[in-house]
């Protein structure tokens, strides 16, 4: 205790430089986040991809153009290709075990496809999600692939994995979800899994937990699982590595 | 079939022209990763902070420089302010039993301390870990706190909630860490939990997750767990909300 305390004694002046040197007062640092849109959005959007943030409805209003500039500058399509690169390589490392087992869960929004178009017309994300727009807009089916997704897709698929997509749109929605795959180069898929109605006002979580489980119970291995969104990795069933892409526009719980 | 065959045939078009206009091929992506160090390290920064990377050794070297502007300047201490932040409103947001188990557990270092000086000297996590120069500066007790932590901390015990500190440093080391915090201004925590000998050689996720289950099993409710690695909050006896804070410098598996 007495050595305790005269080391206590003996680095308080190191610390104490230290810490002034590295670390402004937190009031300084509320104040920047106040006054500077780019720090601030920048911030939010860690706090957003790390699911600090928790549930959100919409983005912040100062963060509109830092939201667009991201996603469709350079940024968006680098994170998605790091993530892209990270995924396949943990791929590669599988060691398969030749039963057809080995599989692949992908989200679909925001993971294989891209409905940037559509956010584009509604504030990147800033507008409160409007299910009848959104319909509509799945319903045309012309929402491009990610390229590094499917790019890890088609590499995963080489490497023989089985796919399988599970996805929050509902089974109404079968069809011109799968014309919208086709079209923009994804393909022969093992099963895809959208909500019917027994599915109806579960969570996401849980929703695609128990679809994963029971995926497992029927045999495949999931090595691994790539979404947008924690409700896509999380709770039960996981795969035994989880990918988050980016996605600053929504939240889904 | 026939209308889900007019639906694409009607669909192509659009869905091209978008393809065309939002994204660039892969190939351009990857180029564009290995010529732009800041837009490489920033992508590299999101797949270690949503733990898409896996287990890393050492930060790539050509993102020094990167890590080195993140820490030191405003960037680190935003996105720490902003956690701190979001944690504290969900903290707010509990209601407390009043019997004394609602608790949280804190992650000590770049959690509620900070070890950017030492790291500083240590090529900002470019260098793989040194245990040996480590622990004398862990001996040498000289740690600052991270502000927006510490201001959690104590706005976290004006609640009424029970702090918990888990840490993966080890028994021997328990006078300099307390010597440590209390001199960076960390106070009346109701228990530090260190690696004892039975812990040694367990990963830091199977460690925490145990000993988290033994705060349970106690009668605790973890509501919040705050740490800079997944393998603080990840695993089983998780909190019901954790908070991921920053931290680019190294990982811990």
């Amino acid at each position: 205790m007495a050595s305790a305390f005269l080391l206590l004694l003996i680095t308080i002046p190191a610390a104490l430089s230290h810490s002034i040197l590295q670390f402004p007062h937190v009031s300084d640092y509320d104040r920047k986040l106040r006054a500077d849109d780019n720090i601030y959005c920048d911030s939010w959007r860690f706090s957003v991809e790390t699911n600090d943030a928790g549930s959100w409805d919409s983005i912040p209003s100062r963060c509109v153009a830092f939201v667009q500039d991201y996603m469709t500058g350079d940024r968006y399509a680098s994170d998605s290709a790091i993530v892209s690169n990270f995924s396949l390589a943990f791929g590669q490392g599988v060691k398969l075990g030749g039963d057809g087992k080995d599989s692949w869960v992908f989200d679909i929004d925001e993971t294989l496809l891209s409905n940037l178009p559509y956010y584009q017309e509604h504030g990147f994300g800033a507008v409160t999600f409007d299910e009848v727009s959104f319909d509509k807009w799945v319903d045309l089916a012309e929402a491009p692939a990610i390229p590094a997704s499917l790019s890890l897709y088609k590499g995963l698929q080489r490497l023989g994995f089985k796919i399988f997509l599970l996805t929050g749109r509902s089974e109404f929605q079968r069809n011109a979800t799968v014309n919208n795959l086709v079209y923009s180069g994804y393909s022969d898929w093992e099963r895809l899994l959208l909500r019917g109605p027994s599915d109806k006002g579960t969570l996401a979580t849980e929703y695609k937990s128990k679809k994963r489980a029971e995926l497992i119970n029927e045999g495949f291995r999931i090595h691994g699982s790539s979404g947008d969104q924690w409700s896509d990795l999380l709770g039960f069933a996981v795969a035994r590595r989880s990918f988050k892409l980016p996605n600053p526009m929504y939240y889904i719980a």
